[in-house]
């Protein structure tokens, strides 16, 4: 059997790193894996942000999910909570626990993870591998320039809501599986790392959704302390909606559905030409959904008809 | 129930921090707990020594164990790899799943952890909660000069190989339960931070005894390319051997017991005083176990008599 020592160097010592998507090629790590810890050399003049995720069987994804599409969104989930924050993507760690040392298993969740990890220019610089129930935690350090981070507390009365690509995919592919269409929003979710890049200086609070939109907008409603109005129809969802027949799971995945991993932000409303052109630029739809406005961080959310809907919440882990 | 962002609110958003043992007041983080991510401000002229660790129940520790003595763990084991780095720890975080929302539970595990934390000036800057079977993932980020970190790969022929404190203790408590003298070892680890620091810049190579003796300076031997030897009597450990009276034990705890946490260094025979001298200021023993010499990357250990002993390996999460 392969010892944990094998299993880093054959699996998780990264092939040489290509430049990331836009010709980027950042300076490696000073000392990668094989110590007791990376180091690395932070710019001087940049902010680091860094955040980390748990994926858990059973909890945010069935047994015997392809591990190939496991590596990917484990990496993913992080990447988006950089997007979020507008910092380009630098280093990461991978601490994983497995029942046992399947190599097949092993060499697919590596290929997800590592094929992400090019695209973004991630480098892999540390890492734990144990025996127990599968369980994946990522921790990734990005980069962006000090003051210009994207927080979720600088929402304005008057500001614009937006949102990036199409919600409630994910949730739909998890509450009905024959709808294949969506199968990937839910296991190979694609994190808008160069959209949160670009919305530097242009956003005024950004988050990503992965509780469900109606969950994550009031994040930014409490550190913003002010409220939204959002139009039910305008929200983007995928075409599948379309022949599912079921307004209310319908409007429970596209509010209340996690892990599309797209970006939700205001922004002011004179920023509304410069946002149509940045999403023609990137091949990234970015549709207006409502207002902030003065007042509690409550949300409303209206028909068509202009009449207020019920709004469910989004997911916790710890709900009753 | 609690929800995840109560738990968060309740458990882990950090009491004011403290300065750091010796007066040390870091800035703290740019944005901690409760956006997308957290930003940091590293120190222009440092290398950030950065490490993660899973403990995962039934691997790691036994199910039902303490949870303050798990907090504390769970942070002492990181903050031992930035010791073998001779990194000082600014940031960390923390992901945790747990099969209920269990209040007495979290506000014990949160203590441990904060009371270690603060002890070393360490800021919590973020974070994940779920559920699922106990996994418990910390991060951690510490700083070291440039150039002066500590690595396994500069050891050299002729270097003393020293190690800190007493090894085996750990092994025993976990072995003999009865040997209540040494439950702590096990449960408590005191991470060897100030030792790393202060041996910047003396140690040729340094790693933390996590695995076991022997399987840790074979990291050393590989990463330096070159061979050991090292005499089974004097290595320290626990008075509790004394009375064991199972000398077959004892040598698999002393050579390859893992969770001591001690630090296992080399350095030329030219610093021997000032090794001395820093283990007195600091209250903590430094003692010569051995000698690095030329060759392969082989251990060879002498009982008093000069016969080589078998030596164990290190424990290994998926040896069969």
């Amino acid at each position: 059997m392969l010892s944990e020592f094998e299993i880093i160097r054959r699996f998780f010592e990264q092939p040489a790193r290509r430049p990331a998507r836009g010709g980027r090629t950042p300076a490696g790590a000073v000392l990668g894996i094989g110590d007791d810890a990376a180091l690395l050399r932070p710019s001087g003049d940049m902010e680091l942000a860094v955040s980390t995720d748990l994926l858990v069987e059973g909890t945010h994804f069935r047994a015997g999910s392809a591990p190939r599409a496991l590596g990917h969104k484990a990496l993913a989930v992080n990447l988006s909570d950089l997007a979020a924050m507008g910092a380009a993507p630098r280093w990461a760690t991978l601490a994983i626990s497995l029942p046992s040392a399947d190599e097949a298993w092993l060499r697919e969740f590596a290929a997800g993870f590592f094929a992400l990890a090019a695209r973004f220019g991630v480098e892999l610089v540390g890492g734990d591998t144990t025996r127990g129930p599968l369980c994946i935690c990522v921790t990734i350090a990005g980069e962006v320039p000090a003051g210009l981070a994207l927080l979720r507390g600088g929402a304005a009365p008057g500001d614009d809501i937006w949102v990036s690509g199409e919600l409630g995919g994910a949730a739909l592919a998890l509450a009905r599986p024959e709808y294949t269409e969506v199968a990937a929003r839910l296991e190979q979710p694609e994190p808008r790392v160069e959209l949160g890049e670009r919305l530097r200086g242009i956003a005024s609070a950004a988050i990503d959704v992965s509780d469900g939109l109606a969950g994550d907008l009031r994040h930014i409603l409490e550190r913003s302390r002010v409220g939204a109005r959002v139009d039910y129809e305008s929200i983007p969802r995928p075409a599948a909606f379309g022949r599912l027949g079921d307004p209310e799971l319908e409007m429970r995945c596209v509010l209340a559905g996690g892990d599309d991993y797209e970006l939700l932000f205001t922004a002011p409303q004179a920023r509304r030409k410069e946002l149509e052109a940045l999403g023609a630029e990137i091949g990234l739809p970015l549709t207006r959904i409502g207002a902030i406005r003065l007042g509690d961080p409550s949300l409303m959310v209206f028909d068509a008809q202009g009449r207020p809907l019920p709004v469910t919440h989004g997911y916790d882990h710890f709900a009753a």
